[in-house]
């Protein structure tokens, strides 16, 4: 961060199946993000599509797009008229037969400053990534914009504390979480409550330990028919409450569980700087005890 | 966790400047949770000691004990008595010039299984234990209890996720944290109610990131006159709040802010296998990844 407070932006939208009226919508929302002040802007995981990743058919690898593909082509535009960064999650072609779950930082001149590949990828019922997208081979990875040096890790990442941890370390100020997150409508009842405040809370808990803006923004609407001529199945509910927390896991702003939503919040380094001196979590680490993380399990 | 529920005991409660008087008083909330079931019991940070670490001063290193000592030899009878597990946090005396901030697990049948030594230590106004500290030396450990295996750690170690995670790793089933922390009169209006948050919410998350049970335990009155001779400063409220929650972050069971309490609440091993089915988080971390924790900072 160079000092000065950065203004966040997040978009928090429904998709449709069709790529080019997702990105079109994107688009809208962007420039509106902008001319509310907004600096950097991140849109949802997987943004150009529905959650496909709720049916396994090798069709579906049509979604994918490269760098440079149509994302960066229309997204670049509208950073350098706009003047701001945009993280831009993506279904990334790398080859035939390689794909990524990954997110595009664009600066605020257009250009592309980088990639970052999903590290941690889930699969559980609904929730089939591990047949579409090879975990990343980039680490967790920082990236100096026009506004200051931010991370994005992507929905399952969220998990993790190593990945916020590397990140801080590098130096980022702002870690985003683009997401897809919802409810098995048979499990919203007796689960939901709980599944929604754990996501919170442990993203809430990065900040923390961190002493780093923490933005998750996650997408909003029922997405139910397959998209292929597959076997009908539950859909899912995604829960938007995407959000911006302070360095000691403060939330300053909170969309809704069902809504579109643009959310913005000022994330000032001074903020962090007070925080950082008066909680001096860094200070202490003890790195000489830490290599049992690299383990598997202490067997 | 053998397979069995557990049934965890914290003991909140006030000190004063008396050793023998904190002991007695500790003799005797433990007999009271035995009786009302408790099975692994965990008393608070220092709980021998007003917390002394509010001024520095070379005469209170008088407050220090070994191992074995006077309260390995009272608990050690308590636990055989009850057929409880004790967590025994003192103030450790290893050698002259050479203390820890520590905790001593004993078995139900009274053995000590051994020491954990506060790998973290902090130092802030009125928290000033690099004074008197040395940080521990022994790693993060677990301890295989007649009841299951269990990881303590201690207060500062609460705010930094590695240490939740290498004692998962090893095996433990329930994360304690003995600890001492409480408002500034001066900071509490404005910052008090963020600072217990944060202070939960963290501890939380190593819950759910490990799919574990945690366990906190807090003292709770104010302490304000020094120790010694020395000059008066702002005392310390500590605000209580022991809580159990359970391996998804969900707190069990919660005490007040201001009284002593016994609280109790059970550890079932199936709960934690259902979350750790559902939630997999272990088994897709990056290990390969993870390696730029052991640096201090990534210049």
């Amino acid at each position: 961060m160079n000092g000065k407070a950065v203004r966040v932006g997040l978009i928090q939208m429904s998709c449709s199946t069709n790529p080019e009226e997702n990105t079109e919508k994107a688009v809208a929302r962007l420039r509106e993000a902008a001319r509310s002040g907004a600096q950097v802007v991140c849109l949802q995981e997987l943004y150009r599509s529905q959650y496909f990743c709720r049916d396994e058919h090798p069709d579906l690898f049509d979604l994918a797009e490269t760098v440079p593909g149509p994302s960066t082509e229309a997204f670049s535009t509208i950073a350098a008229e706009n003047r701001i960064v945009i993280i831009v999650p993506i279904f990334e072609k790398r080859a035939r037969g390689l794909y990524h779950n990954s997110a595009v930082v664009i600066d605020a001149d257009g250009a592309t400053l980088g990639i970052y590949r999903k590290m941690h990828i889930p699969d559980d019922p609904l929730f089939f990534e591990k047949f579409y997208f090879t975990p990343g081979d980039l680490g967790f990875r920082n990236f100096d914009t026009r506004y200051g040096r931010i991370a994005t890790l992507i929905c399952w990442d969220q998990w993790y504390p190593e990945g916020a941890r590397v990140a801080a370390l590098g130096g980022a100020d702002i870690v985003f979480y683009p997401t897809a997150i919802g409810w098995h409508p048979a499990e919203k009842e007796q689960y939901g409550a709980a599944q929604r405040d754990a996501w919170q809370t442990i993203q809430r808990a990065h900040a923390i330990a961190n002493g780093v803006f923490v933005a998750a923004v996650n997408r909003v609407g029922y997405e139910g028919p397959p998209y292929t001529g597959g076997q009908e199945k539950a859909g899912l509910e995604f829960w938007g409450t995407s959000f911006i927390c302070d360095p000691f896991g403060q939330v300053m702003a909170q969309a809704s569980t069902a809504d579109e939503e643009i959310l913005i919040a000022e994330c000032d380094p001074a903020k962090a700087e007070e925080i950082r001196r008066n909680w001096p979590f860094l200070r202490d680490r003890r790195i000489d005890a830490y290599a049992p993380i690299l383990q598997r399990w202490i067997d």
